[in-house]
């Protein structure tokens, strides 16, 4: 895809995708899916509702027909089909007259954000409810008000899709996005659509390792996963990381994997970015890395948002809408997600294939000549010589790239080109995933 | 015991023993270890004068008659009976009249606490002396004054008490305390009388681990038991500690196990309590740490004292005396020393039983929900779901659980309660004392 | 040799060395050599011209005949007979007259030191140049100038001394210096002349280590002796260093090895001289420890010169001359890195022979008393018998003396005394270069 095509996806997607009403199960989730497949060829499973996935069983499916809270003149206060968010996602039904005292037990609201609507769930309680603004609220006058709901909980299927793009190596990076939120757009449209477009940046060229995407709904959704392809995973997975809440004007943000020595850890710093974030592994909040990053898997994978805080002032309410992100947002997020892809590809333990005193570089015209140059050519010869030798001396086979960075302070990516030329003249090997020695 | 029966012992043993001419050896050691008897079933054992323990040899026992300097008229001016410090400690006899400056010699004062009495000791160098205050010494007129010692050095024995208190594993905690000193409050007795009732508090309930009690004289002592018992205790200590001058009204210190990773070093930071202070081993000075600590054994313990400085103003003099500590600070003190005992039988592998992904907390009730409940009693549920959902990802096998509270900084005693629940539910295992995999 | 012998062998190398025009090859390296040799029983070896030697080759041998400019009037504006520095190092002939300019071509000076005449070579480039101060060349009018160099590179060889000081161990301290550098006097004939001195203070004396002497010319130098010895080395190098540059009114600075745990890195440190200062290991700039410390051999070896950076304002120019540098100066860091050398035989894992408690120090007298000595005395004595507690103590077999420095803050050297009585007690054995288990 052109940058121009890669917008106009995801603008298409964030329109098409937004006014969908997602849960954990249903129809919602299948269409989205399925729209999704046209830019992304996932491949979809379902699990039946009440299939035992660890220590949880798959729920049943949930399926909104109509919701809606009418006053005694029969005027729709609020009514679902306007706003997704106005019924508690997984409600049970109910079919009820009450005063406006009575009414207020069952409506949520955000004081803090008056204007409004919250996003509330209930999966697992059976409950009932509805949700609205605060300004809403207190406009409502004493009243019979009729609370309706007609809703199904049945034995359906959870469903997620995924797709593994094979590389050089069977090792895998993760990518990982949920697709249970309705009617929100940074959390969480913007995850799908920029995990589709990085999987369309990979697809087409080679890379050192496999990439494995997973769209699914987020918790009840991994470990549903997880219970199938866990152990695989724990084989293969190199490293990885969720993609959520992507969107935004916000820095990117690493929230560390649990293991200190994840390679997403260690290359993320090694980009030294300056305007690249980090929080700590944390499993008390969080996303789907609280299931990746249980003791029973561990995977050395953490999970990329944008901003330090991923309860932005919007997070979880109707304002997090199209008006929030935008196609333009995303596409930065794909460029900087990419940068991090193609630094763990070139990261890892290099061997100096003449590791017996320096190479002689001359040879090879990378020295710097007392020619007739200018000033300007012989700081930037001279300065890709210094990264040369840097390389060369550190090509042992024991130590990774990303140690030059940390040690040198010079950004991971800075060594592509170096690493370009020497494997030109065919003065280097590697990168490896383990220590070697040298011959 | 009540509270109110340990402030009683404590201030019946403060008072019983402080006047007792206690030295490395002889009757008034004996007469202590017997008096103790009462509240700590000691096994008292005893060794021979002359018996090699290691580079050293016990030495003959000391018997002291009477000790004093008259002056020309015959009036007393100092009697070891008024206070046994006015002796130097292991004194050879004397019968001798002198000249005031000829006195001098042999007077042991502090010119910086004038109204003081130093302690000093000579147990292996053949010496006499006498020791009174600075202001005594300079009222003395130009007399002839008579020193008399009358002692006894002879083929005798060297005594300590001992005793385990028995656990679920064979695993020790040493607990050791000095019982040599005269006539002095915070040191000696203050450990002596909090070791004995810290064993009145763990004798009744079920420990994890077992408890050894040392109660010996200082430096010779512990390396008389050292040459029977540290073969054993090389072997079956898992940590424990010195106490020493644990009275006063000065913040819980602890002397650090030369062994940097001895759990004794790590729990006590994991209580994360601003009031207790660390100080670095050190083997220059200090008690019998340096004995169990010595190269041969490096048993994983440090000291317990209270202040950081061991040398408090009135440290070795008679200024150390029954105005100096309560019984109710001692009484504190074996608090503090019990939460540091709960917290090392607290700590260690915990395996947490169904670790491939979260465990589902709502089926246990362990997860917040969004019914009608108030603002507090929804914090309270979501901080215990925070600290469950912190156990259960750390409950690895591989994890400590005082890691969670350098991590996180969360007292490692807060979350007692929470291991309790997870036990309750049969959700977790442990602790352990050693890594070991996840089923 | 006495002190004022060596200032009398220091001020006569300097003036017998600085004029030699000296290359990486050729008549000056052999008589620099050979001069050496009457203080310094180097064996002097050979490799021809052509002979592979790693990633490289030995170059031809460079003679130079003459070297000068003329102008149109006949007068020599600059002559290498005057200076050899005039004549870029390693210069094809050239015999050729030319406008002023073209002449600014081929002339090399320093506009920011405007009255020094640089030092630049050409070793593997064909090219002819010289040099000239900024001044001189400013100076220099309209006018036809003749430039004439008449040199050889021809089938000759390369030249290097070496020589091996047995010790108790065959284990290797490396000494290396270089002397390729023609008319400079800091660099280099500091590093040659002090090392000179240190062999003639180790030559007499019982070592602990072997010490092996390396003077080669810089880089190919190195490279080659590398090719040949290099596997002798790995194997048998404990540590050692690079002198270069070592004299000057500057501190004396470490270029730590490429490996951390080098012990030229832990002992220079555990000297706790506030005046050494450091610097970190860089392949980027600096001298043979490039070669030493590339990725095949990766020798345990840093690089020792004075001032933090080793381009004082007249490195590489016609001032680094001997008014720059004084023999005095040379003998003051001969002083230093024989404090460095002394501190590297001392360190090690000690083995104290009665680990089982503390030794009864009494038994040696190394006890303080409580007799009649002055307060200076005791003061001493307690000092002393601190620190015999200290090195008793860490005599474990596992714990290296230079880790007592830096726990404790000591200087390394300050236990020298205390190893001594040790010794002559029989206390403790070692120092062993692996640990080892008590008895």
């Amino acid at each position: 895809m052109t940058n121009e095509e890669e917008l106009q996806v995801a603008d298409y997607l964030l329109k098409k995708l937004f006014p969908i009403n997602r849960s954990i199960t249903g129809e919602g989730l299948r269409l989205t899916l399925n729209i999704l497949k046209k830019y992304i060829p996932l491949e979809i499973e379902e699990v039946k509702s009440g299939t035992k996935v660890n220590n949880w069983t798959v729920p049943k499916e949930w399926k909104l027909n109509e919701a809606y809270i009418e006053d005694s003149s029969g005027k729709k206060i609020i009514d679902a089909k306007n706003n997704n968010l106005h019924v508690i996602n997984y409600s049970t039904s109910v079919d009820k007259t009450v005063s406006l005292d009575e009414l207020k037990k069952y409506i949520h609201t955000r004081p803090d954000i008056p204007d409004a609507i919250p996003y509330i769930t209930s999966y697992y309680k059976n409950t009932y409810g509805f949700c609205m603004s605060q300004n809403q609220l207190d406009s409502l006058k004493e009243d019979n008000y009729h609370m309706y709901i007609d809703s199904k909980h049945f034995d359906g299927s959870l469903n997620y899709g995924h797709l593994l793009v094979k590389g050089e190596s069977d090792k895998e990076i993760l990518i990982s996005t949920y697709v249970c939120h309705p009617s929100m757009a940074n959390n969480e449209l913007s995850g799908p659509i920029c995990s589709t477009l990085i999987y369309n940046r990979l697809k087409n060229r080679q890379n050192r390792f496999s990439y494995r995407f997973i769209f699914c709904p987020e918790t009840i959704g991994s470990i549903t996963y997880l219970s199938k392809y866990g152990k695989i995973m724990k084989e293969k997975t190199y490293t990885g990381f969720i993609l959520t809440c992507i969107g935004g004007d916000f820095p990117l943000c690493l929230k560390l994997s649990k293991k200190n020595n994840a390679p997403i850890n260690i290359v993320y710093k090694a980009l030294r970015n300056n305007e690249f974030k980090t929080k700590p592994f944390d499993p008390r909040s969080g996303s789907d890395e609280r299931q990746y990053c249980s003791p029973g898997y561990n995977l050395p994978v953490g999970q990329i948002s944008k901003g330090l805080n991923p309860n932005y002032p919007y997070y979880h309410t109707s304002l997090d809408n199209l008006d929030f992100i935008t196609a333009e947002q995303l596409i930065k997020s794909v460029e900087q997600v990419m940068t991090l892809i193609d630094a763990i590809e070139l990261d890892g333990y290099y061997v100096n294939k003449n590791p017996y005193g320096e190479v002689k570089l001359d040879k090879y015209n990378l020295y710097p000549t007392i020619n007739d140059i200018s000033d300007m050519e012989r700081t930037i010869q001279k300065q890709t010589t210094n990264k040369i030798l840097l390389v060369l001396n550190y090509s042992d086979g024991k130590t990774p790239l990303s140690y030059l960075s940390e040690q040198y302070r010079i950004g991971l990516m800075e060594f592509k080109p170096i690493i370009d030329i020497l494997k030109k003249y065919d003065l280097i090997e590697g990168p490896f995933l383990e220590r070697r020695e040298l011959e």
